[in-house]
């Protein structure tokens, strides 16, 4: 897949990978609607398989493999989410994934991957370790290099989630969080072809506000180590990415960490779900940019659950609990 | 209603509270399932309103309610999910809700019960104080007692929980948690109408096994101040749901502290949801007799989802997380 998706490819990938995803749900909470005046509709993207968005453009890609390459096997190197997804998109084909991930990675992420049959080599926690064990692990098995976000047939795949949620309401905004942008940009490419009414945000954090710069600037700047509790989002953009993001969204809002924190504690004491940190991104932006919202319908993707239970990050920090 | 709800009263209740409450999902996990070798199915009433079950029976008895009555509101004795679930319909119909509630009750609960608009009384936490402090509150304002489980309107308001669930799926078996009994009675009136070839299990924690020693002993035995995590099913069975559960359980099967915490840890890790302690104790005593479940479709009733996030059990005590 060479060139953006457009509104047949989009159909198509999506009637592929159906059988196959979740058909997460759209949740709604009164409690949320009072209090930011607002009629927000969640995409539960944390229900999705292996606990993210990542499953349907890592199933799409590995859907889309030819015999002989689905013989060699897909690879990737990733500590997060992509890593799990692929491994089970792969297993569900029955095929082999060889995921690199640094030394460091959390052991609760390791495990994931290993159970979900992902074959790992561990590196040194150096981009440059990561890219060349990736080249070792490829040259020596032939596999498929899968990146998380940089590739249409992954930017495809995520944007089958908001044209589910344009299956059950139609926002006047829908908001993503933006890392790498692959799901920032397929909600993009699916609002414009299924929901062209709707006005797309990006969110992201203050600490990590490398999309903000780029969309500010209209020059590609890359993030630089950032500090955030939103781990999936400390990447910077793709060349792929970029480009449709500048062109799609209405605006990238930021958010503060303690918003961050606040938003992720909302959305499991009130609507009993558990969301990773970036998943909450979203949400905390708007409770931070309230008078773009008021008033409106607003559909907000909770992209992902893969959160370590055992260091909420209230625990650390009680003030942020004001109830 | 002073008669054991039969088919036409449950279909009645039912239509008359649907508009009222969720049609909550029902979910299932690849991961739970392969762990016990079964087709598990969770009735997810943690995302009920007010989280949990109790909101079904609470808002048919309000419903029910004559319009003289309903003038003077309802008024109950908990420190538990029928304060917040009596509280929440009350304000959905418009009336008043009285609320008498233990000094002792967590901060937590009394702020959900306010949020609600429950007027609190609050008394010493002695279940004589807490029933002399109801009756003064009703002999001053006229209000109804609506008991949270030993009311046919509340089990046939509980019914529709497993009602709900033979709807998208007919499983060889049922579980439901068991405290004072109402959902347990209510899982046994929907099943034997509308899913008459399913059987019903009760599960409690072993250090609470009162409805065990009852069916054992085919007498009512009072809980005598059980000490276990599962706070919502410390109670003791009432007049009205120990003959139906006697007459329509197959078997009460207990389950540890530790199981119960196992249980409520796998839920949240491998479904993404938030439940409380009482709702893991079916997964819990599944995963503690395994042998009865093995190969056959079970559906799981997860009662509620009030956990305080501020103190996870297994933040208490790691051992129990092996991974």
């Amino acid at each position: 897949m060479h060139t953006i998706p457009g509104k047949e490819t989009l159909t198509r990938v999506r009637q592929l990978i159906t059988p196959h995803i979740h058909q997460t749900p759209v949740m709604t909470s009164a409690t949320v609607n009072r209090m930011l005046g607002a009629e927000v509709f969640f995409k539960c993207e944390n229900l999705q398989k292996a606990g993210a968005f990542k499953f349907r453009g890592a199933t799409h890609a590995v859907l889309t493999l030819g015999p002989e390459e689905a013989l060699r096997g897909v690879a990737t190197h990733s500590s997060g989410n992509h890593a799990q997804a692929l491994a089970l998109a792969a297993r569900q084909r029955g095929i082999r994934a060889h995921i690199v991930m640094p030394e460091s990675a959390p052991r609760i992420k390791v495990e994931a991957v290993k159970d979900y049959g992902g074959e790992i080599t561990f590196c040194l926690p150096l981009l440059s370790e990561r890219e060349a064990t990736l080249k070792k692990v490829m040259d020596r098995t032939g596999a498929v290099e899968i990146h998380p976000y940089n590739d249409y047939r992954i930017i495809a795949g995520q944007a089958t989630a908001a044209a589910e949620v344009y299956d059950v309401v139609s926002p006047d905004i829908i908001m993503a969080p933006v890392g790498g942008g692959g799901l920032l940009s397929g909600t993009i490419l699916s609002t414009r072809h299924f929901s062209p009414h709707t006005v797309v945000y990006g969110a992201e954090p203050l600490n990590a506000d490398d999309a903000w710069q780029s969309f500010q600037s209209k020059q590609w700047v890359p993030s630089d180590n950032p500090q955030t509790i939103a781990d999936g989002l400390r990447t910077s953009l793709g060349s792929l990415t970029f480009p449709i993001i500048l062109q799609g969204v209405e605006d990238i809002l930021t958010t503060t960490e303690e918003g961050i924190v606040e938003a992720m504690y909302l959305i499991w004491e009130r609507m009993k779900i558990v969301v990773e940190p970036s998943a909450a991104v979203p949400l905390a932006a708007m409770m931070e940019h309230r008078e773009i919202f008021a008033g409106k319908k607003v559909a907000l993707i909770l992209s992902g659950g893969n959160a370590d239970l055992h260091r909420l990050p209230w625990m650390e920090n009680r003030s942020f609990s004001n109830r």
